[in-house]
């Protein structure tokens, strides 16, 4: 098969969305810890209330209202935001029961063609989390899904957050590569924009469940992405690796 | 098989010496290049003066006399001295050859047991580099010789040149762990002592002929290491890992 992206020999990959199923795993931890509680909301809704956080507390460190902290951090505040909105009565809670619940995002499914495809790109390119997790983050969630990672690079790497283009530019760096011999693989267009303006090469993964049954984002790709496919096993097919 | 070590979740591997044979890979490297441009000088003892300028040029960054760079900057221009008390001509050696021979040190074949001994400790601990080289390298290096790193820590992560505590400890701290639940697995007496005064657990292996048929140094452990083994299969048996 061929490669149709031959300069390229690091795949950067977003995680969260684009190689885990964040959503169903969240769910999935929140809903004993919900109950245990009794704090009525539904473990999907919860789940989508912590990640609606996501963005904005990335965006003060982006900002500089925030010096550089690492997502967990950032993760642990907004699940308290979360639970207080839900009337949690942090009294009753012990500090390792919400500690646990925030490593909700390190045991997260793999999409089913995950470990396949990731698989089978290593053949030819090296590849590793361009992901705005944390180097511990992305090692546990790399055990538990048996992502067969060869190097984690994003945002502790770099100290800094996608799409901010040093993110980009200096996970580039760290493996001693030039931009354009990088290509960023993600379900996000906003992602891929901000990669293709650093100078990576773009491959989209179409995932219109990340959100679930009513995700209105991402369902397309908004620009003429490099590769486009609707899988990571596809992908691997489009890079020519068996 | 019981686990020695149960509490450590993360072994942090020096590398050149312990995990791959650096001199035999330098001395091949080097060999093509000191006869086409007829440097009289064996190629072993070539990688010997190589490596002699390794510890020293570290300790300028240690010491402050200069910022710190990663380590193939270090090897570079350390490249060069020896290349120039040979009385290379630089004028008639392309840059690209020297950086290719810089290279040597990401092209390095692991000592026999490794491969096998990483796989098996993987499937107990997380693995990786906290070694003094830098990410690519270190990520060149593994899929050279298949070394299965989970993660990799070390010098570039911490912006310091072990046997600076700082790397050991903000290794641990890369990986999300403490540092009684990381080990340091080294066939150097000097990296252990440093990582068990920052509070890791330590692991030798005997590495007798890392520095050649004459090799003085770290023939035997010098502290009652917490595993001492031969090689890194015999450590996965120590840490239960079949």
């Amino acid at each position: 098969m061929n490669d149709t992206l031959p300069d390229v020999k690091f795949l950067g990959f977003d995680v969260f969305g684009t190689v885990v199923d964040w959503r169903s795993g969240v769910a999935r931890a929140a809903a004993p810890f919900l109950q245990k509680y009794g704090l009525e909301v539904d473990p999907f809704t919860f789940a989508d209330e912590w990640r609606a956080l996501y963005q904005p507390s990335m965006q003060q460190v982006r900002s500089g209202e925030r010096p550089w902290v690492k997502l967990d951090v950032l993760n642990r505040g907004n699940l308290e935001t979360v639970l207080s909105r839900h009337d949690a009565d942090f009294g009753r809670i012990a500090d390792a029961e919400i500690a646990d619940l925030n490593r909700a995002w390190e045991r997260l499914d793999p999409w089913p063609d995950s470990v396949e495809g990731l698989t089978r790109l290593k053949h030819r390119k090296a590849i590793g989390p361009l992901s705005n997790g944390h180097i511990a983050g992305m090692l546990n969630l790399a055990r538990f899904g048996g992502l067969p990672w060869d190097v984690i690079t994003g945002a502790e790497v770099t100290k800094s957050y996608k799409p901010m283009p040093q993110t980009y530019l200096r996970s580039a760096e760290a493996v001693g590569l030039a931009p354009y011999e990088v290509a960023m693989v993600a379900a996000h267009n906003d992602d891929l924009r901000a990669a293709r303006a650093a100078g990576l090469r773009t491959i989209f993964i179409r995932r219109p469940a990340e959100h679930g049954p009513h995700q209105r984002t991402d369902l397309e790709p908004e620009e003429a992405w490099d590769v486009i496919a609707e899988t990571l096993t596809q992908a691997a097919d489009a890079l020519g690796c068996n």
